[in-house]
């Protein structure tokens, strides 16, 4: 049943609140429309309207109604709450109440409190080099933008957890409602702890429309929507209706009573220890969308409708009647009883605010770099897997990295700011010496026989990349830290977000306000080259393609080839700030190269010459033979093992590289090699057969601009695999030790002519391979068993 | 109120029934682990147990009993039904019962019904070059990948749609049903009219755990879970247990009353016309994971828990009294009660099975090409715009497209075979001509000021990418025709999505028995260009390249530079089989350049020089000015408009290309231009100013190995955008007029050193455009109204 919300204030207490609401609703709608005359001071005119009508207005009333009742709950509670506005095109709604609450002012003070600072920020809005029409980095308070829809109740989770004293007031458009990563992300109340975490007060604002079309969420009835939202878990109340100062009273009512069940729950769990998670409360607020604009324009409806979408009233220059129109409805405001003829804020309404920082646009927890500590890290060289000789040794590396990973938990548990996610794979992928120290994290039931489950788990298991990823941004953006563990081939699901993140990133790095926040870690494991099993579905190493598209600046991609330098990259990861870092590392057992020391060293540079694999030293090689990848370098060595024995009078030059993004120019990415010490690595002209974790066309437009880059021959993922055996799928793609190894030979012409029978028992070896897993279903004994022995 | 499963059969109706879901048990797990002795005719040993195990076990005996009792229902009802497996791995029980049916004999010859059919369908399972571990393409009866979790339901809804007689029973694993499209999903009975499609029957299989952790609708409790799936719309007849004969009993029930309500749905909005939504019927299946394997395994429960995910028995060569126990576990499946000495299943048990295609792994749906008719399709040239010159007329390429599209549905009303979808973009895009003649899909409550929405809608609008992605997949996947068209940047949303289907797409067409179904037709608008309003959050050209890393075979892109070469590579893309078809076109008023002869043969070759534009005639070319997608030709032909009055002693070459793919090689790609040829079109060694649509890399890659391709200078995102203008849009990543005719100049020594003081006034165009814009917020008139005039 849903509770009826119940009015405690007294109704004078909400001619003031309403005056707010008018005062942010009438900003909003000058940003719209007004370049000039922002307190209508003078009769509105053609000229003070703007030449270009860009916003969406339909969201916006409802925002500020929403802001404004959140205000007054902050202030007579003392709420520490942020603001998330879900519905796309809230922008105006936003920007405007950070105007009001002075915010605005304090972090861009070319846009003053007064008329002229009205007029610019009017101006500004969606006009060329000012502010888009959905809130975004630009906007104090926002940590969420309002571009693609679908994670604003993901990022508000993301903020609470750990964060037990903030209130995230998330608004939920109906639009957005309908994606996918919304429809799930209700269930977080299945992984917030009330004890440790703070709250989330989800408002799902029902105005009825998307652009067009009506919305799921707002045609299925009272009744239906109510089974649904208690079936994920919360208690709604319905605040429906349009006379406002009706609504006001229903608002306050249902705000209250809802944050007295917020403040019930958290007692309870805080005094008693968690002990069963209750229904959290939210509200539905279903209001007409384009709410207090014009009600028709030429006998058509507008108000509650699809076509208060955008602009309501449009095409001034043709239809000059409209003008007045226009200025009916923004006078409908009265802004003379808001401003003073200097455009301030009168005193009485600008006291409905809170101060400070628990201003939502000034809440440090929507500028998480404020508030970011560095994460205490131990000595990765601790973990470090013994290599005595390369080779040597074999090792899982993201076994190792779960060592490292557990301490990291451990060392910042009395802090509480960091957290794993993946899907479901933390075992799976080797990582699981986190549970020696943590939980996987549930507030649903737990059976005895789980396997480590418990509410306080740091580590949170969700199969749904979507939530895993946008659950980290939250986390992020208020200033703590993380790593995504996923499979690669799966990391796709999350290439639109990681977009929408990686724009965050750049635009906010270049806003002075802004503080840096930490990276956010990615460690792709049970990727292409070991998804023999499960087959071509499970293959796809593309990731990075799509990463490297974004600006370079705050990207980064890491392929360590074992063990000890997926130590070195993931500590240099998880120190780093406002990065987006790829790293991507197999879980199988695999043959290591490196010793801690000379990981590190080979890391810091992030490629190089290893000369214990190459046999060209004092001359300059016949061929490179280049790696990225722990798979390709495996296969690199074998082949040029191989080679050194079958063929010695070939130089061969082994170089690996572990961050990708040295491969290009300086000028193109800030870890770029310079162009000398490339050449001297990859020579000038010699052939390079490189042997690559992806697709290989990476490579060859990395290195576009290198002056050898003509000689470059890569061998990588062809989308060639089935379910077969992990030497094969290097086969399928002849990425394998033999292919390798024949085409180093066919590029030299020096030995070409003289290697026929080498060539020839390569292939001979490829038959042997294939009749070999046809019969046995396994790699052939001389392909498991291989070492290194040159 | 969750219905009583109420039963109406006798007891001994369910021993065959209990004897077929032993037989599919047994020869599941006999895929598992065998490779000989698949009757278990002689004492288990070491020998016939496969070296390497590989599969997944626990989810598959509850598919198998789902399997049984559909098969049950569809003998006595006659039902025409599919049979979608959501869970990832449950390939060995979509097999065994394909098997048992007889399917996999018939389309597999070589895996006959006997003791060595069942021998080589036992080894072939995750072994190299057999199966994988889940259903895919190679599975009789499937059209859906079983890897990426997350879109049974939505390939469920699009098979049924426009099949009014067709059942799909779609099994939610409770892992896949965290994902968001999963969650989202379960909306599509929104947009599902039971007067003319057919139904989906959910079944949510409940068995508690992931890999590892619990699942999340496991653990609410079967209160909070009914109202939940009641909040979605269903009601939902919970079977939970493991007791063999009552879990019959109570299946069969909740089956039958399902059955009932679908029957009673259909038939009320068969007699009277849609009235108004009922709540579909569903089930939840909860039994354990691994059901009837192992209980425990050395004193550790398995059966029940997260270790009966995989393999739940293995090391047995290391600990051979395992093989004892996986003996016993097969035998209590009592094969000798199931199969003739001959290894034939019994007369009376392979008699449950439904006769020929109502075998639902030989349903001809499952199998769309089999049912594809071709559209009926206008002629398009009707459509055309008319271009009396280039550049002499103005138009909008997606609203012809609209009207070629209307049509398109009218002319195939009857058979009710074509559907768009997007999300809620179907007016935005310019593409409202469709509502000429049909309307919004939508079964929820309809207002009467809706624009055009109806229960019998042929447009789906959904803000869900996911949902219409998936929706159209399982429409085209069971032989229908459909096109997509999305706002450019969130088309990443899919990306994972695109990925499968590529790849359903590349394996489905190497296999003889199924028949090419028609194309995935993407139309991207709103693209990266005309994001000026919306911002950097809007923009990202970097589907394509995505799209290109998938094999060659089955991808398309096309960039039609206007309306009438939209229209013919529309038409093309409609007509084509077995293909992705990415069309990239702008909705914005925009000049036009080719009438309809010209814009075919263009379209047909795919590239071309554009005689016209050029003044090149009857010399070699001093530069190529080349363009690909609407507003880089736009920007180009500004540019070589400029050059020609300004420079006219610089002999321009202007190269379009609207079939992307013919600039690859013809060895990468189908459509790749023969090297000769290109060499006449881009010249050996002549500058070659390149504007493009997307990010410039992508032109590299494509034209990486053809003569000239150290001469191509790319211009194109640079991911560089704000709130702005159009064509700031293209000044911001120095796509724009002036920067290309710059570059242009800069490249011709022969003009070079002469043109300074052209290159001044180009950089003072600039420096105009930046100061215009700033004041007046839109383009500079000599921008907006440029025309052509060479």
């Amino acid at each position: 049943m849903t509770l009826p919300a119940h009015p405690r204030s007294q109704p004078e207490d909400f001619a003031l609140l309403d005056a707010w609401w008018r005062a942010a609703n009438y900003i909003s709608a000058g940003q719209i429309y007004l370049t000039g005359n922002p307190l209508l001071s003078e009769p509105l005119s053609l000229a003070h309207i703007k030449p270009r009508l860009l916003g969406h207005w339909g969201t916006t009333p409802g925002l500020n109604f929403i802001y404004a009742h959140m205000n007054r709950a902050i202030k007579a509670r003392d709420l520490d709450a942020i603001f998330i506005a879900g519905p796309g095109h809230g922008g105006p709604g936003v920007v405007a109440n950070s105007w009001l609450e002075g915010t605005y002012s304090e972090v861009y003070p070319a846009i003053g409190r007064d008329a002229e600072g009205l007029r610019r920020l009017c101006t500004q809005f969606s006009f060329p080099g000012g502010i888009s029409s959905h809130a975004g980095p630009e906007t104090p308070g926002s940590i969420h933008e309002g571009g693609e829809l679908g994670y604003s109740l993901l990022h508000a989770y993301g903020a609470v957890f750990d964060n037990p004293d903030l209130l995230a007031c998330c608004v939920v458009g109906d639009g957005e409602a309908e994606t996918g990563p919304l429809a799930a992300s209700w269930h977080s109340n299945k992984f917030l702890n009330p004890a440790s975490d703070g709250a989330v007060l989800p408002i799902l604002h029902l105005n009825g429309y998307k652009i067009a079309g009506p919305t799921v969420l707002a045609r299925i009835g009272d009744e239906e929507l109510t089974l649904l939202l208690r079936g994920y878990g919360y208690e709604p109340r319905i605040v429906a209706g349009q006379e406002p100062e009706l609504m006001h009273r229903l608002m306050a009512g249902a705000l209250d009573a809802s944050l007295d069940a917020i403040r019930a729950i958290q007692d309870e769990a805080r005094c008693d220890g968690f002990g069963r998670r209750h229904r959290w409360p939210m509200i539905v607020l279903r209001s007409p969308k384009g709410w207090t604009g014009p009600r028709e324009v030429d006998g058509v409806p507008v108000e509650g409708t699809q076509r208060a979408h955008q602009v309501p009233l449009s095409g001034f220059a043709d239809h000059p009647a409209r003008v007045g129109l226009l200025e009916d409805w923004l006078r409908s405001y009265r802004p003379e009883e808001l401003f003073d003829a200097d455009g301030r804020l009168l005193p009485e309404i600008a006291d409905l605010a809170p101060v400070g920082p628990r201003r939502m646009s000034a809440n440090p927890h929507a500028n998480g770099g404020l508030l970011l500590k560095d994460l205490r890290m131990p000595d990765f060289r601790r973990y470090a897997v013994a290599v005595p000789a390369p080779g040597a040794t074999t090792a899982e590396a993201t076994r190792a990295a779960g060592a490292m990973l557990r301490d990291i938990v451990a060392l910042n548990a009395r802090d509480r700011n960091f957290r794993v996610m993946g899907p479901d794979e933390t075992s799976s992928n080797r990582l699981d010496a986190l549970f020696e120290v943590t939980g996987r994290t549930s507030t649903a039931e737990i059976l005895p026989g789980d396997d480590h489950v418990s509410p306080d788990g740091r580590v949170m298991e969700v199969l749904s990349e979507h939530l895993c990823q946008g659950w980290l941004e939250g986390y992020l953006l208020s200033g703590r830290h993380g790593l995504f563990s996923c499979y690669e081939a799966f990391i796709h699901i999350v290439d639109s977000m990681f977009n929408q993140h990686a724009k965050w990133l750049k635009v906010s790095g270049q806003i002075p306000w802004r503080r840096p926040i930490a990276s956010l870690n990615y460690l792709l494991t049970s990727h292409v080259w070991r998804q023999d099993h499960n087959g071509f579905s499970h293959q796809d190493p593309g990731f990075i393609d799509h990463v490297v598209n974004k600006k370079a600046g705050v990207v980064r991609v890491y392929l360590p080839p074992d063990a000890n330098s997926l130590l070195s990259v993931l500590d240099h990861c998880l120190r780093s700030r406002h990065y987006v870092n790829v790293i991507v590392a197999g879980k199988q057992p695999q043959p290591q190269w490196l010793d801690m020391e000379a990981a590190v060293r080979h890391c810091s540079v992030g490629l190089g010459i290893w000369p214990w694999a190459s046999n060209d030293q004092g001359v300059e090689p016949d061929v490179v033979m280049a790696c990225a990848g722990d798979v390709p370098t495996l296969e690199t060595l074998a082949a040029v093992d191989l080679l050194r024995r079958e063929l010695p009078e070939l130089k061969v030059r082994v170089v690996n590289v572990v961050d990708l993004m040295t491969l290009q120019s300086p000028s193109a990415h800030p870890h770029g090699l310079p162009d000398a010490a490339f050449d001297s690595i990859f020579t000038a002209d010699k052939p390079v057969i490189f042997a690559f974790h992806g697709y290989p066309w990476l490579i060859h437009r990395l290195t576009y601009k290198r002056t050898n880059h003509g000689s470059f021959h890569v061998h990588g993922y062809q989308e060639e695999g089935t379910t077969t055996t992990p030497f094969d799928m290097t086969v399928l793609n002849r990425l394998d030790r033999f292919h390798l190894a024949a085409d180093a030979i066919d590029r030299v012409a020096r030995v070409r002519d003289r290697a026929g029978h080498l060539q020839q028992a390569l292939r001979d070896r490829l038959q042997a391979h294939r009749a070999w897993i046809t019969t046995h279903g396994e790699d052939m004994p001389e392909i498991r068993d291989w070492r290194w022995t040159s």
